[in-house]
């Protein structure tokens, strides 16, 4: 579309490309059609925005006393009396972009001190994190474009990525010799053609696999990015669903995208992380979608505007209730102690469930490397099918896991008690004998 | 897609398009490519589903205590603790399809008693009327699908359905003389090569114009609809956002929704509304997607998995505290005259509105047809710029509107005070004269 424009009238989007050009030919490269087409349109949110404090203003489209103050039904108004934050603002929308709050809260929680970490946004709040990731996916994935994804991945990605916007998902086996090969992630990246754009998906702690790189793995990811990045513009998608929630303390906690902003100009990343997991608020929906710029450049502001354009095409504006509740919840003194407390319950589990596993008989499972997030993943016997063993689970021994086929079973030990674990762990063993006899 | 699937292997939406076919070849026709691909995975959601109830149920992706109960952070719990629904289920993750009493609800509270009453779905809840829209889109707009929309009309149709899906939008001059003519629709539908399905938006009450048929315009809609449903299928989507929202006793309250379920098998109508506006509860991002077949019918059931992988693929579950917050609100026995105190206050509003609207120089501004809603839309003399007007009103009238160019202004009364609204059209009126001059 942009190519049938007439010459004389420029596309309303060409200013902010211009922008994003001149800042990253690479990000530019990157774009899909449709993120190349995107821009806010000046209209009825812009108007509005305008006219906020005038005397008489008619532009907003909610049902408030005229003084900006909803309207409420007192039997919807009773039900958010627990809230510490503002009832009004929670009732009416949220800026398309999110609470600036929020926003700015959420940014100063994550950035890290050092002054090596990568430059950031002030991100952009979405309706979670598969929405986070749907808008990536319509910003940067065009038909055909490579998806590059460590096996074995989140089933949902293929629904947005490639399901939803035709993108072409490439398996990366870096798990194959029972450990993390950062360099696995080369070989697809590198099998296509030279200056091809293409995206990976990176996803630590891991869902299925519950796994964090140690800090040399780090560093050999980082390199491995690296060189595929001299060969095309690369943009990394850090899905940091699970930031946080890591029980090794070797393990470096800190999201990877805080150091890939500077290691080749034609690599670019996001970061998508959210309220869902780090604050244990599943029903809320609000998660945040952050870029490698800093705020308020215009290669910043040209992406905002993409992204709030296509906000505004999916969901409008985001949950307003729940980024009350959030901003509440986070401006409570010891949120940080409460989380920590959260993480030391999974710990728990997580050692032992490491303890039970490593009792098991390693010809009937054997675990994926495993530290950190929500899950393990178990290899079953070849010859076993996964599919099978988890209808033998739920018909004979009363558990439930996840198959993820051919061969592998999720244990999600996050919605399982500590002391629950053992005898879970003997079932899902006794299940998988059974069934290998 | 399909077409480059093996012919052994059946793609594993065969099934359920085949059960749409039987149902209605014109709704499989209808169908995008996007959304004859789409159906939702036996994945986690699926085993999760299988796991409930098992003794010991590692399925879950939710941190809880092991028994089902969200592991809360205090300083988030509280934040809940006037809601008098589910707090569990506030925090937790909803069903991808909503919360089956809330949709249960939601449909009984909507459909009309008389047997005669079109056929309806158990609602899908959505993240807000918009996304609704977006999910039809999904569905039902291809690259180049003709989208009939009457004029003036809400300037985000077109990012949701020309921007994001490639549809053709084709205006419809519906308020051409200064009165509401359902026979303007015939023209752009019938300029169509027969047998082309095509896509119709009806937002009733409208934004921007604040207008609801009179029982014979309605009569005529109808009429219009199956004639130009008599030459392809049609698929009308109803917009109710503001549902109920009607000031006139001899205005139907009624959607059309309702009355299209019978005119022509080829005609197709899906219906979206929600508590944005209905229960004044904008920040809340809770609407409902209700298709024309019974509940549990194969057709039905096809549709909710098409809608399901839709879902999964743009935003994931829907938000569950907002959920909670709607069914406990719509469980209080008062709610209903609540709302109708909301509507009376507006409907104040709207008489202030029209008062003062007939004492202004009609040379000056010609609202366009109004009776319901939240806008009333004034037509400017030729000449003038709506956004000249607009600016002039901010700079030197302390006054907001929105401009709706060339040569409209929206005047949002939903959100101005009963006894402003005089001065509020004084001070529109001086802008035009200055402006004018």
């Amino acid at each position: 579309m942009l190519a049938a424009m007439s010459a004389t009238t420029p596309h309303p989007a060409q200013a902010i490309n211009d922008d994003i050009a001149r800042a990253s030919p690479a990000l530019l490269a990157l774009l899909s059609e449709l993120g190349r087409e995107a821009v806010y349109p000046p209209d009825i949110p812009h108007q509005a925005a305008q006219a906020r404090g005038k005397r008489f203003n008619a532009t907003i489209g909610q049902i408030t006393d005229g003084h900006g103050r909803v309207l409420a039904l007192p039997s919807l108004e009773r039900q958010v009396s627990g809230l510490e934050g503002d009832h009004n603002a929670a009732l009416l929308y949220s800026p398309i972009e999110g609470r600036e709050s929020l926003r700015r809260r959420w940014r100063g929680r994550h950035r890290p001190s050092s002054p090596a970490a990568s430059p950031s946004s002030l991100p952009l709040v979405v309706a979670g994190l598969t929405h986070g990731l749907a808008l990536v996916a319509d910003l940067f994935c065009d038909r055909g474009r490579a998806v590059v994804v460590p096996v074995p991945f989140w089933g949902n990605y293929r629904q947005i990525f490639a399901l939803r916007r035709g993108g072409r998902i490439v398996p990366a086996d870096i798990y194959r010799a029972g450990r993390f090969d950062p360099a696995a992630l080369r070989a697809p990246l590198d099998a296509l053609p030279e200056g091809e754009p293409a995206l990976v998906l990176l996803n630590l702690p891991s869902n299925p696999v519950g796994y964090s790189p140690t800090a040399s793995e780090s560093d050999h990811l980082v390199e491995a990015l690296a060189g595929a990045a001299a060969r095309r513009p690369l943009l990394v998608v850090c899905d940091d669903a699970y930031a946080g929630l890591v029980y090794e303390d070797d393990i470096p906690r800190e999201s990877l995208f805080w150091r890939l902003g500077s290691i080749d100009e034609r690599l670019l990343a996001v970061k998508i992380d959210g309220c869902t997991k780090e604050l244990v608020f599943f029903g809320g929906r609000v998660a945040f979608l952050t870029f490698p710029f800093e705020p308020d450049l215009p290669v910043t502001r040209a992406l905002e505007s993409k992204t709030k354009c296509l906000l505004r095409a999916s969901v409008g504006s985001p949950v307003a209730v729940s980024q009350e509740i959030a901003l509440a919840t986070l401006e409570h003194a010891g949120v940080e102690a409460e989380i920590e407390q959260v993480r030391q319950v999974l710990a728990r589990r997580y050692r032992a469930l490491r303890e039970a596993l490593e009792r098991a008989d390693p010809r009937l499972l054997r675990p994926l490397p495993f530290n950190s997030g929500c899950f393990a993943l178990l290899e079953l016997p070849e010859g076993l099918d996964a599919e099978a063993v988890r209808l033998r689970l739920l018909a004979e021994f009363d558990t439930g896991v996840v198959a993820s086929p051919p061969r592998h079973l999720r244990i999600a030990y996050c919605s399982v008690a500590e002391e629950a674990i053992p005898e879970l762990v003997s079932r899902i063993e006794a299940g998988i004998a059974a069934e290998s006899s």
